[in-house]
């Protein structure tokens, strides 16, 4: 992030479980989530100068709500929306502010409740729909199932390489005790399940889940107080889609650009990734997103997870926390969980989903409004 | 903003002109204030770096629908929100990443089309209700109003008094082409209206409106290419309630305790003020203000608007455009529309609202989640 000298450094990082819990507030959700990454960053409310909150559904006042019964500061604190990529964005603004030197130490909570059912995106509000939501794309499934069918006529991918993404997502979330499933599903039960949008069959698609994430961000210089092994945010920028006549873009938004110019800012390539978490809110998000990511060419995405290299044994390591499909996706939170993950897997802290030696982790998050890609390092 | 020597300059201002507009959607609204506010600054679609969105009540994609109709360039486009203040805290937001270098040129578009009826404000979705919203605070007149009476039983402020915030809003509405209510109220009408929430009458509360903004932001090092007479968003800061013991905070937020800071920042004070903008959603908004932000000794409030101190010709003009009361305030775009007064006003380009010899201009806008603080000098 930025251009001058200032690093920003990720010093704690904190869940509360994904799943569905109807006795609690959001308040409750967010609370939990950050007195976890403060106590993980060995910081108290007091060290906290500004806030964000990543919150999609849930009206005004949520992110005061949260910090407000943390304590009593007069902290500024901001809700910040992207859809599925609140709080990856969030995260990117307060990282922006440290570098600005109008912070130093900064706390994102990711927090939502996702209502019952499908999501209808196309209703902008104020009696507006947009473009794609009028064309009938307002439905998420349905607009996976048109890239999955589209790299199936492409590539030749099959159904088997797409329900395959689902089948190593409920495998890492067995060994992920935040997730909202951790239960085990064989290609045969992930196949065989009800048709959503043909390829994507129900366990295909990201269940409906409560949850939050918080990260807390400093500069390097006061991390040098708490940590002598900082997880640094490298680079964080995000894109909209570009839309040019006669080509149809596979995955949401300019990933493969925006992806460029990510690895150039941090001096890195795909090579060097050693662990990612990417936006499987659908199980075409994963195929995509290895090609889109540089992990591997063109139209082999679908072979590419299918042969297990996104496995925790595999070359690259994808969604270790279960992603979005096992681990859970309630929309304010998943941005700042894959951040929880990546440093935790950075720091060896995984337990039995860590990858071995993992010293760069990528995040590519997903959502309506854009996409937002990180990269973390030792 | 920021500590560094980057000073950042609004290059552009605009408006979709305030009021009810059903066949309109957000879109429309965004768009017609942004290519006025890029019209203004001499600026195209491709020089914008990065876009904010403030918006409240709008669900998700509504930021995405503006940029992207605007042109397909892939910058990233970021909601933020903050109840009134989402787009005041969106252009610090973007001043901030000017400064980090992140963003050179950004543009912040605020939008709302509201609902009809009073926003209850107190639930914050999740089955999780705030304190101040189980306490009955969830509606904005009620709390106005209780501040207004502590005034009253504190300071002997009158009725009166705050029925002239709303005489002389109007008075000014009637001045700005914009502006949903341009017709004069006498303060017998003012007085006579419907009670709403004692002292607080109809005609002492902002209306229900649609309506957009959009600020053009960007380097004081790229703005020397486009305009001999900059203005600079000096400071702009924001923060949140705190909550002591034993003391009644009047209006929302600390904002005395912000003023100072903000006052600090620009090295300034009350006395270098030429024209304020201030956050008049129910009239004791602007009595309280001008005691906060220093303008009059604590208590004085209402007799120094009563005495006509926050006229066009007064001492301290104040929403020298009619304000939330007549202008009128969908929510998203209300920041951008005091930025942009503000901006006319240094600039001496606000017609028959012109404050004479206008230098420094000051913000204060409030909302559910905090209040934020601007300081715009030549």
């Amino acid at each position: 992030v930025g251009d001058d000298g200032t690093r920003v450094v990720i010093l704690g990082v904190g869940l509360h479980p994904f799943g569905r819990f109807p006795e609690k507030s959001m308040s409750d959700l967010g609370r939990t989530a950050a007195l976890e990454a403060m106590k993980d960053a060995g910081v108290g409310y007091n060290d906290i100068q500004a806030g964000y909150c990543g919150r999609v559904v849930a009206s005004t006042g949520v992110g005061l709500n949260i910090f407000e019964e943390l304590g009593s500061t007069g902290i500024p604190v901001t809700n910040v929306e992207l859809a599925c990529a609140s709080s990856s964005r969030a995260a990117e603004f307060a990282a922006t502010a440290i570098k600005a030197g109008v912070h130093d130490m900064c706390m994102v909570v990711g927090v939502e409740k996702m209502p019952r059912g499908m999501l209808d995106l196309g209703q902008s509000g104020g009696g507006g729909m947009s473009f794609a939501g009028a064309m009938g794309l307002a439905l998420l499934p349905g607009e996976y199932a048109m890239q999955a069918r589209r790299h199936m006529a492409l590539y030749g991918s099959k159904r088997e390489h797409f329900a395959q993404v689902s089948v190593k997502a409920h495998k890492n979330g067995c060994l992920n005790p935040y997730a909202q499933y951790q239960v085990l599903l064989s290609l045969e039960e992930v196949m065989n399940s009800r048709m959503v949008a043909d390829p994507i069959t129900l366990y295909q698609c990201c269940p409906t889940s409560d949850g939050a994430s918080a990260v807390v961000l400093c500069s390097e210089e006061t991390a040098r107080r708490y940590t002598t092994k900082p997880v640094y945010l490298t680079v964080s920028m995000g894109a909209t889609p570009i839309y040019t006549p006669g080509e149809v873009e596979l995955s949401e938004g300019p990933t493969a650009w925006l992806a460029q110019k990510v690895y150039e800012k941090a001096g890195l390539g795909p090579e060097d990734v050693d662990v990612a978490q990417c936006h499987d809110a659908f199980t075409p998000g994963e195929v995509l997103a290895v090609e889109k990511l540089g992990f591997c060419e063109e139209g082999e995405g679908g072979v590419f997870v299918w042969e297990g290299n996104t496995e925790i044994t595999g070359k690259k390591p994808m969604n270790t926390d279960g992603g979005l499909l096992s681990r859970g996706h309630p929309m304010g939170a998943t941005g700042g969980a894959m951040i929880t993950e990546i440093v935790r897997q950075l720091r060896g802290q995984a337990g039995p989903r860590q990858v071995a030696n993992a010293k760069v982790g990528m995040i590519h998050n997903a959502g309506v409004g854009g996409i937002q890609l990180s990269i973390l390092t030792t």
